[in-house]
């Protein structure tokens, strides 16, 4: 008989997984010299690197080897009560006894999946979505149902349909500074979504990355303070300390935290002790609260450049969302444009971005959209970029 | 309608998932003044506290903002080739290219898992097996069949006429200084099973946490360098730098490689970046070549107390097994003697321990056996529990 495996050793949820196509696109991203408006990546300008020499010594002074020690499922202890100051900032108030932590927000979504998703099951989402999400569900095999969605996000009578006329396992949603529309889900709307969610006995998954990286504009509460039975609470620390930490949260119903918590300790038995010990002495040390600032000063003018490049350089027939904060601006070209054509185009003039047909489940969908990212690029970076795709696009015309 | 959620929101593979009961057992283990022999966890004298005050201003002189950013899902380069030289001086020859990092070994285990096993699938185990992997597995739903064991692991005879008889996904084996027993799958039979293995087309994950806690005798190469096309090889900094870092790795055939990959780009996009950093440093500034030799130092003579203690204390009609290296012994009492009886007597007199049954997959074997950790406590201490746990046994005789 052979000695090497075949096909037949893999799983069949395996044959329903698909490479996660941004972080394919952004190899040809990485070549020398490109200016990438691709990536959901933070400016390496924004991270503490002088605190971070402070933290760590303050780390080991303080937690000498539980640092470094196998520690408990639901996360490091401290970091959990550093967590519940910093969600009671947010209008969230909760016990540290409600955190888990997780590897980044995206183990919590693959968790979620894990727990909840019987192949089959149906997932209602907004449409566009966020790829990684989809990612992480697809590897449970569901089904996929659109949400419609305008510029205050989800539809509230589009989804009581859905609800309605099929069964559905959860609605996920980014509520705030969408990935990739940059769209809020509006205050009115969030009230309408919980009534629904609550009437129906339905759940929702928030997920809620970018809501501290708000440039102009009032705060809205999280759709979690208006359900919170009926919501899971997805957040990280990726956007304001660092995403190489890995450090993401969720608060969720009882039920599924206590399953939640069961699956995790199966999958990775805790998430890193010293990450969590940084987080813990950048948020009680005051780090936080000083970098935040800083951060939101290097991105608003980020944002502003951009929201002005756009509004200088693009055909009057195409459209752009301008969102109050987040990493991103969705742009809507006239219909019969290719925005993948675009793209490789764009890529030979050394300027990249998403093509927005792969946030759409279907896909004939969205063809004529791109995602732009503003957060990385300087100001005259961005201007040069958006000034180079305009003449792009002009030149296609 | 309510706005509860009713149990129907679980998934059904949700229901196959069981809680690790050594973890839960530890809780009572917590208690103040109790000693544990029960965790498999690192002393915490055994971490290079004083040396991560400079490791960490070497990761950011060094790394700076790389350290802290988003990362490949293969895990970051320069931590893939320290592993190369790491690998390299075990026999083990490979590529940066062939090295995939997770959080922890557990989390490869959970990743194959989802990557190979469709339900109802059956996975072939020693007797007893690591009850983490079990956890792993077990959410993915497969059946489990026993091979049988000697003092020397695996019988070669038993597998064949496994592998003979039914179709198995893959044989999950910890090779050497097995958890929970101890014991190390001899050279003559990794060579058998190796034959065994390429000649039915069979997968192997070799599991191998322990091997460089060597405290006596001499190094056994991997099963992985026996028959690189058909093991997947799975291995952790957790023993000889820190747990709470989370870092395992594993090599694997390509089909294997490349799918391990994609899941977990949607289940985490990656691991720990700082983490990875720390180990880099660790490995290539030569920390590690001076610290496991002090890890062994610290280790040696606690396995030589407990085993001599057993020898003293123990009745004639109790076997146990004498590893060279690891963090267990592996006791057996006279059949009809119940050890968690005895668990639950010895935690009264402040001894704690694992009752061996919980790593059998059939409720009623096991019984009569335990695990005891040797690395957690010092030589007097280990004298003053085996004493007393002496006195336990000889009193319920």
């Amino acid at each position: 008989m052979a000695s090497t495996l075949s096909q037949r050793i893999l799983s069949e949820r395996t044959l329903s997984m698909r490479r996660n196509q941004i972080r394919e696109i952004l190899k040809v991203v990485s070549q020398p010299g490109m200016i990438s408006l691709a990536g959901g990546i933070p400016a390496p300008e924004s991270f503490p690197i002088e605190d971070l020499y402070r933290i760590n010594e303050a780390v080991l002074d303080r937690f000498g080897a539980a640092a470094l020690q196998y520690d408990l499922t639901e996360g490091f202890r401290p970091f959990r009560e550093a967590l519940v100051g910093y969600l009671n900032a947010k209008d969230i108030v909760v016990s540290a006894n409600e955190i888990l932590i997780f590897n980044g927000s995206q183990s919590v979504l693959d968790t979620l999946g894990k727990v909840l998703i019987t192949p089959g099951d149906a997932i209602a989402l907004e449409t566009p979505s966020y790829l990684g999400a989809i990612s992480a569900f697809s590897a449970y095999e569901p089904t996929y149902v659109s949400i419609d969605t305008d510029d205050e996000g989800i539809l509230p009578e589009s989804l009581d349909a859905t609800l309605a006329s099929q069964q559905v396992k959860f609605i996920y949603l980014v509520t705030t500074f969408q990935n990739p529309t940059g769209r809020t889900l509006s205050e009115v709307r969030r009230r309408q979504v919980a009534e629904i969610v609550k009437r129906r006995g339905a759940l929702v998954i928030e997920d809620d990355p970018y809501s501290d990286l708000r440039y102009r504009g009032k705060a809205v509460p999280s759709l979690y303070t208006y359900a919170p039975e009926n919501t899971v609470y997805v957040s990280t620390l990726s956007k304001v300390f660092a995403p190489g930490l890995r450090l993401g949260f969720c608060l969720a119903p009882p039920l599924i935290h206590e399953w939640l918590y069961t699956a995790k300790q199966g999958a990775d038995l805790h998430s890193n002790t010293y990450a969590q010990a940084l987080a813990t002495e950048y948020i009680c040390g005051g780090y936080i609260n000083r970098q935040l600032p800083k951060i939101i000063d290097l991105y608003r003018p980020r944002l502003e450049a951009m929201l002005d490049a756009l509004a200088r350089h693009l055909p009057a027939d195409y459209g752009w969302t301008e969102p109050d904060g987040g990493m991103f601006i969705w742009v809507e070209a006239p219909a019969g444009v290719d925005a993948e054509d675009l793209y490789w185009r764009a890529v030979e003039q050394k300027v990249a971005f998403v093509p927005g047909k792969y946030f759409y489940i279907q896909p004939e969908d969205g063809l004529p959209t791109m995602r732009l990212n503003f957060t990385r690029a300087d100001e005259a970076t961005i201007e040069h970029a958006i000034a180079a795709l305009s003449r792009i696009i002009r030149d296609c015309k």
